[in-house]
C-alpha cells in the first residue's frame, strides 16, 4: 500500500549516494547523488535527507563511501582518512543519536579488520552500511506491528514532524503503525501539525500518507489544543531522535507541548522508535544536547522575509518529553511501559541476546545483503 | 517611545478612510485609502486591517463613510443605504466581538437622530466613529495602567499573535502594560510567538516591539512550550477577540494552548482587552461561533505551495480559552479576578455609570473632537 519511497540508497551505477532532496518536497521529488563526506554532511544539515533513523543510514554510507574511494592509501592514511570522515560526519546534526550510533557501528567493524588491507575494510564497511539500511526496513515494520495494538479502527491520530517512510528506510517510526494498520484493513485518519519552521508535516507527512492513501488533514501547530479539546483525536503518536535511559525523550521541537496537551485532554501519548535510538550513556533528558538551528529558517523560511531581518529568534530544534508524560514507547522489540529505565534495559538486554546469536550466520548475510537472518528479519 | 502607527485614520484631505496595510509588514509600510463599504470588508477580511479593537474601529467609519456619500438620498432610501452597509460589515469576521458593538452604536446614534436630514445624521455617525477612534486610544492606555502592577521590573512576557498598537487605535491591549511599563522606566523583555498561518507574531508584533524600542524574541508557536519549561517566561500576556459572559476568553488559535502550557508550568496567563470585547449575550465560550479561515492560508501562505494543494486543512482561525486558565483580566476599567462573571458585571456596572455621566457634557465634546471629559479621558 505505500510505495518504496527510498529516501536514502545506493546510487546505480555505484559510486555513490542516491538521496530524495526532501527539501524539495512536496513540489518536486528531486533526487540528488552525494559523492563525498562533505555532500553527504550538507545534505543532512539542510535536511534534504532527515528523520533520526535515514540520517544514521545516510552518515553510516558516506562513511562507507569514503573508505572506498581511499582504499589505495597506505593503512595509517587510511585509517586518519576514516577518522577525518568519522569527525564531519557525527557532528552534522548532535540530537540525533542514531547518527553517531550508526557510525560508531561502522567504526568498530573497521577496528575489527584494522589488520587487514584498506579494500578489504572499505567492502565490510559497505556491507555494514548497507546492513543498517536493510535492518531499518525490517526494524520499522516491527515498530508498525508490534504499535498495531495501539491503533485502533477508525482511529483518529495527532502526528507531529514527520516519523514516516522519509525518515527511514522502510515504513518509518510513528507512521509504522498507521500503514500497518490500514494495510491490514483498519480505517484510520490522521492530522498532521505543519511543524513550523522547516513544514516537515505539511510538506512531507501529508505527502506519504496521501500518496499511501491514508485519510491525512493538515493543522498549523497551534491548533492542536483546540483540536484536542474538540474531542477529535484518539491518539496522539510521534517518533524520537533520542531517548534517555529514563525514558525522557528529545524530538522536534513542539512535541513536549503536545505531551502537555494530551496529558491534561486525557489522550494517550505514544512514541515510537528503534531501539538505537535509546542512548543508554545519557541518563535522562538533561543530558540531551538541544540543536538550536539558524535564525533565518524563522525570519525567511519561505524564501522572503516573514519578520524584521534582524529580530533575535529562539530556534531550538529538539525539545525533551519527560517520560513521564510518556503513555508507551512503541519499539521494534515491543511495547514499553513505565517504569521506562527497567523496561528500556529489558529491552536492550533481549535485543542484545538476539543480536549475538544473529552474529554467528549474520556476517555472510550481511556481506552479499540479500539473505533473511532465521529471524525472518531482512538484512 | 511608541510612535503613532495609526494603522487607521481618516484620510487628509477626507473623504475615505486610511489604513495601513498589514499584509504587507514587516517588508513595506504601505498605506491604503479605503472609499467604500465593499473595500473596508476586503480591508478586513483579507486581515490588512486586524486587531478587534481596530476592525471596530475601520467598521464604524467605513459605515459614517457610507452615510457621508449619501446624504442626497431620500431618509427612506437613506436608511436603507445604512442598513446594507451594515449587514456587509457585520459579517466581515464573525469572532471579533467589537465590530458588532461598534456598529450598533452608530447604528444607535441613526435611530436616535432618524427624524432629522440624511446630512445631520451622516455628521452625527462621523463624529460617533471618530470619538469610538479616539476612546480606543484613551483605553488602550488605561489597559496599559491598570496592567502596570502585572508586569515587574525584569519580567520577561510571553505573547501571542499581535495585541499591539497595530490592532488598536493607541497602544495596543495585550502589549500596552508592556508599552507602559518601558516607558516608565522597567525593563521588559518580549517573546513573541509566530502566530501561523498568518505570522502576525513575526510580522507585526516583533517589527512595532522593535520600533518602540522594547527587546523582542521571536519563536515558532510550537517552541512556547520548551520555554516555558526553560524558565524563560514569567507571564503570558495576550489580547482577546470576545469574552464570554462567564470570563470565557476567544482569542487567536494558539491561544488556549499556551493558557494550559502556563498553568501546567506555574506562570500566570493574563489576557488584556476593553470592555468593548465583552459579550454579555454570550454567556460561555461554547457560544462563541469560531471563524474558520480559507486552507490556502495554512497550504501555500507563502507565495508558494507548502502542502499538496488538495490536502484538507483544519484552519480554526481562533480557539476559547475557559476562564478557569484565566489569571486576570486587564481591562480599561481594571483588572478583573475569578469568579469572572461576578467580576465583569460589577465593572460593566461602573463603566455604564460613568458613561451615562459622560453622555451629558459628552456629545459637545465628540461633536468636535477635540475636548477632554471631566475624567480626562479624550474624546
Amino acid at each position: 500500500m505505500i510505495g518504496a519511497l527510498e529516501p536514502v540508497r545506493w546510487s546505480d551505477p555505484p559510486g555513490a549516494i542516491d538521496v530524495l532532496d526532501q527539501t524539495r518536497l512536496p513540489g518536486s521529488e528531486a533526487r540528488l547523488r552525494l559523492e563525498s563526506v562533505e555532500q553527504v554532511v550538507e545534505a543532512i544539515r539542510s535536511l534534504r535527507v532527515r528523520g533520526a533513523p535515514a540520517i544514521g543510514i545516510a552518515a553510516a554510507m558516506g562513511l562507507a563511501l569514503e573508505a572506498a574511494k581511499r582504499t589505495s592509501l597506505e593503512p595509517p592514511a587510511f585509517e586518519r582518512a576514516l577518522a577525518d570522515a568519522y569527525a564531519a560526519l557525527v557532528v552534522a546534526r548532535p540530537t540525533a543519536v542514531n547518527l553517531r550510533w550508526a557510525l560508531d557501528r561502522l567504526m568498530r567493524v573497521a577496528r575489527a579488520q584494522s589488520s587487514r588491507p584498506p579494500g578489504v575494510i572499505a567492502c565490510k564497511l559497505w556491507g555494514e552500511a548497507t546492513g543498517i539500511l536493510e535492518e531499518d526496513r525490517a526494524m520499522s515494520r516491527r515498530i508498525g506491528e508490534h504499535g498495531l495494538e495501539l491503533v485502533p479502527d477508525g482511529a483518529r491520530v495527532l502526528t507531529h514532524c514527520n516519523a514516516g517512510a522519509l525518515a527511514t528506510g522502510g515504513l518509518g517510526t510513528a507512521l509504522a503503525p498507521i500503514y500497518v494498520a490500514a494495510g491490514s484493513g483498519r480505517r484510520v485518519e490522521v492530522y498532521a501539525t505543519e511543524t513550523r519552521p522547516l513544514l516537515q508535516g505539511s510538506r512531507l507527512t501529508t505527502w506519504e500518507l496521501a500518496r499511501a492513501g491514508v485519510p491525512v488533514t493538515l493543522l498549523v501547530d497551534s491548533a492542536a489544543a483546540w483540536l484536542l479539546r474538540s474531542g477529535g483525536v484518539d491518539l496522539v503518536l510521534v517518533g524520537a531522535d533520542r531517548i534517555a535511559a529514563n525514558g525522557d525523550v528529545a524530538n522536534k521541537v513542539g512535541t513536549y507541548g503536545l505531551a502537555l496537551l494530551a496529558r491534561a485532554h486525557g489522550i494517550p501519548f505514544y512514541v515510537a522508535a528503534p531501539t538505537s535510538t535509546v542512548d543508554l550513556a545519557t541518563l535522562d533528558g538533561a543530558g540531551i544536547e538541544i540543536e538550536e538551528r539558524d535564525a533565518d529558517e524563522v525570519r525567511r523560511g519561505f524564501g522572503r522575509a516573514t519578520a524584521p531581518p534582524d529580530v533575535p529568534v529562539y530556534a531550538p530544534a529538539f525539545d525533551v518529553t519527560p517520560a513521564h508524560l510518556v503513555s508507551a514507547l512503541i519499539t521494534d522489540v515491543g511495547v514499553l511501559r513505565a517504569p521506562y529505565a527497567e523496561a528500556i534495559g529489558a529491552a536492550l538486554e533481549r535485543k542484545g541476546e538476539r543480536e549475538s546469536e544473529r552474529i554467528v550466520g549474520g556476517t555472510r548475510l550481511r556481506a552479499d545483503g540479500t539473505g533473511t537472518s532465521e529471524d525472518g528479519m531482512m538484512r
